[in-house]
């Protein structure tokens, strides 16, 4: 055991790159502010997913633009030169905007999250794209709008950027003009629009998490439906591939950030995807990295393309496990899946 | 008014054809015992849903098989010679299951519904198929299974059928054979493998209401987020095509169940869609069929086709308010939508 950790930590200076030479980014995804040492002693390029509700999270009030700004920016210096993705608000953050009251909602999961809430409070959502954007002169980072379900909330989404921009430009204020702006893929919609929305976006970032839900419809934290939430059900191969295909098209970045990305068993059907980017919890890194390094992208391809056949996710499962058994028996033995 | 009443009536007796031959089956939806009524004055070709819920309703123990026959053979009897479709129960039925309890679901919306349901308490359920089977001897009918997220659903659906006849056959009690069995296609990832689902079922029937909230994420009885919910988004379009196209393909028939069907502003979408089954309240069934006798097929793929181009439900809705209130103006006059 000790010398698995070893061998693994010999991992974290080498590139994510396939023997065949698809190289693969690999992040850290970060809810706490402890985490960001994580994701440098892993070896990550950077943070994928920087989850901003930290900030917001045991206050009555919620954090004004200097002390936002101050967080980012000491985030994005200790990560560079690697890059931070910081997605806006995901939450109903409706305790600290008296006129909105969620605590009704009969599906919270189906309610007023993510940008949904941030364009129903342009305040809060103006103070956070300022902050991010005065932080943007400070090092690599992008922004990225959580919980898109059409073009229209991007092109509002866009709009409040542009606002903020404005707005310190004619305050003097400094910000990287240039800042990328992404989305989270992560409702059915988004995977059926996907080519559409790639026009609207500088990249994308798939939270299979919540796509897998909706998808499904499948809460995954109710006991009773859990055993149907399956990352590898032929309904999720084919929306990430709709995803990807977007992506390549119209030539911009695809992320995976959800739970998904960290899984041995689904980085052949990733890889073969063609994923850019994947974003994990740090302490994964490592083990994906010697995964990724060993899997031809082509054999992920052929793989892929034998998944897309089949017809339930037991069905893809079984014949994963199998091949990489056999394929790979020193990572994929069936100690470590 | 009143000529507009009686001049709707007329439409009753003759048949939801297109003028270029595009013959529409046009079908009631039913809750309530009362509104078969309606179906057979409506001029409805049968009963697209039969919403089965209600025999389960204000009542401590479920309907036995016997009751639950004689319902359905009343219910068949009373519609022949026109075929009615009924649903098997499509809610969490845990008050008659002592073991399940759903009051703790936090998104009841993504939890134990439906199939999903009747396969966690498949004696309630055998006991449903087993009663329709014994009805299908009176006249038309087909057995639909909703809220079907998986190819593996179908088949566990479909074996609980074979086990229903198989006990009947050896009973010695008489059911039609050849009953046949459909589903639901409201999850998106019925939409997304509805090629694959076309192999396994005999007909699709679209539920747009849950189809739209899923894709959407949008929970549509919920005020804050109730803008969201647009059956005209871009993503429905796309589902909705594949949906028809894996129906036509696989040679099964596709309905519409949901709310959708009888909008009189999303017709010329369905007809260029391809459905060939509506299904609606009885009462919205005249003002449907002199649409559909008055917009040509070729004319409403036009119309589709110049829709699935856009990128916002809006766009969509005002290009069609123009085009049908301008081709159309004696049934799209602004008071008529
Ligand atoms: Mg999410
Ligand atoms: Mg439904």
């Amino acid at each position: 055991y000790e010398y698995f950790e070893k061998e693994l930590l010999s991992y974290r200076t080498l590139p994510a790159e396939t023997p065949d030479g698809h190289r693969l980014i690999l992040r850290g995804n970060v809810e706490l502010p402890i985490e960001v040492d994580q994701v440098r002693e892993q070896g990550a390029e950077g943070i994928g997913l920087y989850r901003s509700e930290f900030l917001f999270f045991g206050r009555l009030t919620p954090p004004d633009e200097e002390e936002q700004y101050q967080a980012y920016r000491q985030l994005i210096e200790s990560v560079a030169p690697h890059e931070v993705t910081i997605r806006t608000l995901d939450v109903g953050g409706d305790k600290f905007v008296p006129d909105i009251n969620l605590a009704d909602e009969a599906n919270p999961a189906l309610g007023l999250r993510g940008v949904r809430f941030s364009l129903a409070d342009r305040s809060l959502f103006k103070t956070q794209l300022r902050a991010i954007l005065r932080a943007s002169v400070h090092g690599p980072v992008r922004v990225m709008f959580p919980m898109v379900s059409g073009v229209a909330e991007v092109r509002g989404c866009r709009a409040m950027l542009e606002e903020a921009k404005d707005e310190l430009k004619s305050e003097g204020l400094l910000f990287d003009d240039r800042l990328a702006a992404g989305i989270m893929v992560e409702t059915p919609a988004a995977a059926f629009i996907a080519d559409q929305l790639a026009e609207e976006v500088d990249f994308f970032s798939v939270g299979t998490n919540d796509l897998v839900q909706y998808c499904l419809a499948v809460d995954r934290g109710n006991e009773h439906v859990a055993y149907l939430y399956e990352p590898l059900h032929p309904a999720i191969l084919r929306a990430l591939r709709m995803v990807c295909e977007a992506g390549r098209r119209a030539g911009i970045s695809v992320a995976m950030c959800g739970e998904m990305a960290s899984e041995s068993l689904y980085l052949p059907i990733l890889l073969g995807l063609g994923f850019t980017e994947l974003s994990m919890n740090a302490p994964c890194i490592p083990r994906v990295k010697r995964i990724v390094r060993q899997v031809r992208r082509s054999e992920a391809e052929e793989l892929l393309a034998a998944a897309l056949e089949m017809k339930t996710a037991t069905e893809v499962a079984a014949f994963l496990e199998q091949e990489m058994a056999s394929r790979f028996p020193g990572i994929y033995g069936t100690t470590n899946i």
